[in-house]
């Protein structure tokens, strides 16, 4: 105490000291992570095992503080161990690639450190927030609405599911679950598993999710979702909501919304759109016809940090609603933070609208990247990866031990790669088995050279098989044919 | 789609020209939001109506993109008109301040863009969020357990609700509400909104949240809540949960978790400690006791990205359990990311732990300020902040006008400012009216000359009083001189 006591005059932080540091970590960011972290010379990941890893890093947390010196080793560390997700030979997951003005406007964020719950402490996002849902909206085809950034599309799926409920028996806010019948949650067995995360969380229970067939390139049967919903009615269950998926998250397949909107119809339910794969697709003229019919939806989900690459998170959940339905659903009226007896609409203050009370803003970025291409450059982004994908996979069809588990709809390739061994022995008793090991045995060797990264995984009765996803605006044809050269050269002698 | 194809050969982006770019974005960064925008010579905000602002920002979002100047000075306007949350003049809400050490962890982070799923993707992050967590239980007194980071402290009061219930009702997973008995939550009428909200989305209902008496300074009364324990028993409804709170959202009070622990110990009751805005007094040596018993809850949400400016959003939810709890309650094993047969251990896959998929990190702020700093600077951080307290608290009796809602436990100082007009009146029949009206239009002044932020707020039957919370590093005593100064300037005509 007699330490922090001798600051009192001052402030604990010395703003030329801080600077300084700043500038230093901000220079290994940008060599570490932007200069070597997306060159194809350089690996994509330097895997180590977790032990080892453990003792590089020093994780522990002391009493003293220590030097500037050491700490910039630490930024360098944490950069050369951790995975580099904006390298041209990342296909790992659905983000991929950097984008130079996003990555500013998530710097600006954290520097300025606020929430956008009130209009007085975040005026800017307030304002920018509502501007990018609205052109969000406008691409879906609505003139109106709601909407509201969340912390990841499983979120975003979770408040469609509040909304629906509360929609249907508002009772609910107040009572809970008890007061009402049973509900049921339609959705596809290749949808994302955050249909059934956000059915436990919110009390409806996983056995409440009815999975509706699909065919076999993976979209929903609207015929199915009918009878199913008939049955359960029958059944004294209520059908609830039906969440359909533009772009699952293995294969890429986009539920036939319009159809699926008709089944809607006629039983007054609600439709949520799971787009946050594939929603960057309204951005081609293109291509937006695999959404055909998302404006009849009630609410759309959208990931742009996936495949517009606005960094992560960027998660917008998009309403039809005009009624406020957001706010009467989720409000609790705090008076300390939306005092209704302010200078300004309090209107404006739009944090009630959420069942977070501290939420990042997450619009800036988005926004400052489309002020920075256009939406011209978005659909360009979305093209290029169209056409990178269709190049990949006429190149896999000229190559021998490729083989496509569907043809893709959209920019996810689902194959199987077969070594030499297993070539023509397809009737083989152990075919199955032995090729369920290849994918796992290329992905080990692959980490641990630090070439690539790709992953893989079973579905329904079909042994795991790898799923590249395209769409980083830093890929380009000849990262295609290494793409395929790796493989086979990591697997030739399986 | 010609225009694309001519780009097909390389890359959507450049990477000199990023760079340059966010190069040139840092640089204001640094000017608008670090140097100005801690200078108390300058602003703390510049008002302006939403409608003029929305002018001024020009937030239309395009079909074409916009020079890097234009972007530039974009980036200028946005830095300009957002509120100053580092200034050593913003009281208004539970972050302020700025941490350099912090700053870098977040533009690492931002700049790595990855997810804390699995360990192929965040290998250092999977590891450095369980030392933190780690470090953190330590505090709590715990040398083992789980937890993680959410998206704010609503989320983790909502997880550990959700924990309780699925220990209690496992069935509640896949059976849903329907299955079990109605449940009863009990809190403090002073505890966060959150709790009330998380009820609403978990199903249970906001009238199944019990409100437990509080005392005269807003302390849970462990009496009542043993009362209405029984009280609902004996109709049918099975208690499931007890929020109490470290650190009263307006108050700063701390519920007595000693004698609350007893009670849920008695009723074998889940003990949640919403300690987002006190939990950080765990590091005092000095001001520990006010969380004594602590060590005896079943759970903790504690947000450093309050008191120890982490940045937004840094929130973690500490568990007492060594069941895998988490993970069972929240897992549903989704095949394509968490693979049983991937080549480590998939326990480092914490992925399944959440409700969330996309989560972000943010472990690496707190920890690169940790190391940074050492416990001890933490500490330091935290006595400072009560000696400054105790300091404006003195300061404010000597003055006139300013009085006291209560005497602080902690760092939130509650008072009305009885402006000259009013002193002496306490007996007048419209004194209340009166003084309801004072900070609100305080408020407004403050906001358009841009000198200050502190917030207001009714509380019970009390009518609209400040409340100051003094914690930021960069604040020492001149700036409660300069507050109490600026209040009473403000507020002499009233």
């Amino acid at each position: 105490m007699e330490a922090a006591l001798c600051n009192l005059k001052d402030p604990l932080i010395d703003h030329t000291e801080g600077q300084c540091f700043l500038d230093e970590a901000i220079k290994i960011i940008v060599e570490e992570v932007l200069c070597k972290g997306t060159d194809v010379k350089q690996k994509v990941c330097e895997w180590k095992e977790p032990n080892e890893l453990a003792l590089l890093l020093d994780l522990e947390l002391r009493e003293s503080g220590e030097q500037q010196e050491r700490l910039l080793q630490r930024v360098r560390d944490v950069a050369k161990y951790s995975i580099k997700t904006s390298h041209p030979r990342f296909f790992n997951q659905q983000f991929a690639g950097v984008d130079y003005h996003s990555l500013a406007g998530r710097f600006l964020t954290e520097a300025l450190n606020t929430n956008l719950f009130t209009y007085e402490v975040a005026p800017v996002f307030v304002l920018m927030e509502m501007e990018v849902l609205r052109s969000l909206r406008q691409l879906v085809g609505w003139t109106e609405g709601d909407g509201i950034f969340c912390p990841g599309g499983s979120t975003s799926n979770m408040y469609a599911m509040n909304l629906a409920r509360y929609r249907l028996h508002p009772e609910v806010k107040s009572q809970g679950l008890w007061a009402l019948p049973r509900l049921a949650i339609f959705t596809s067995p290749e949808s994302h598993y955050s249909v059934k995360k956000g059915a436990a969380f919110l009390g409806f229970g996983t056995d409440n999710v009815i999975l509706v067939k699909v065919d076999e390139r993976g979209h929903m049967i609207p015929e199915d979702l009918d009878e199913k919903i008939e049955l359960l009615k029958s059944q004294g269950v209520i059908p609830c909501f039906v969440s359909c998926t533009a772009g699952t998250t293995v294969r890429g397949a986009f539920d036939p919304l319009d159809r699926i909107a008709d089944v809607c119809d006629k039983h007054k339910l609600w439709l949520h759109v799971d787009a946050a794969w594939g929603g960057s697709v309204l951005f081609s003229k293109q291509h937006r016809h695999l959404m055909k019919g998302v404006e009849r939806a009630n609410s759309v989900a959208w990931n742009p940090h996936k495949m517009l690459v606005a960094g992560l998170q960027c998660s917008a959940l998009l309403l039809k609603d005009t009624t406020n339905l957001l706010k009467r659903c989720h409000s609790s009226s705090a008076s300390y933070l939306f005092q209704q007896d302010k200078f300004y609409d309090v209107n404006l203050d739009v944090g009630d609208k959420s069942v977070q009370c501290s939420r990042k803003v997450d619009c800036l970025k988005l926004w400052l990247m489309w002020k920075a291409v256009g939406s011209s450059g978005l659909e360009e982004r979305v093209d290029k990866a169209f056409i990178l994908v269709r190049y990949l996979v006429a190149q896999m069809k000229k190559r021998d031990g490729f083989h496509l588990v569907c043809e893709p709809e959209f920019v996810n390739v689902c194959f199987w790669f077969i070594p030499p061994s297993l070539r023509g022995k397809e009737g083989n008793a152990d075919y199955q088995n032995k090729l369920a090991k290849v994918a796992p045995t290329i992905k080990e060797r692959m980490m641990k050279q630090g070439t690539l990264m790709v992953g893989y995984q079973p579905l329904g009765d079909m042994v795991n098989f790898f799923r590249v996803t395209v769409f980083s605006p830093l890929v380009s044809f000849k990262d295609m044919d290494f793409f395929l050269d790796e493989i086979e050269r990591l697997g030739s002698d399986l």
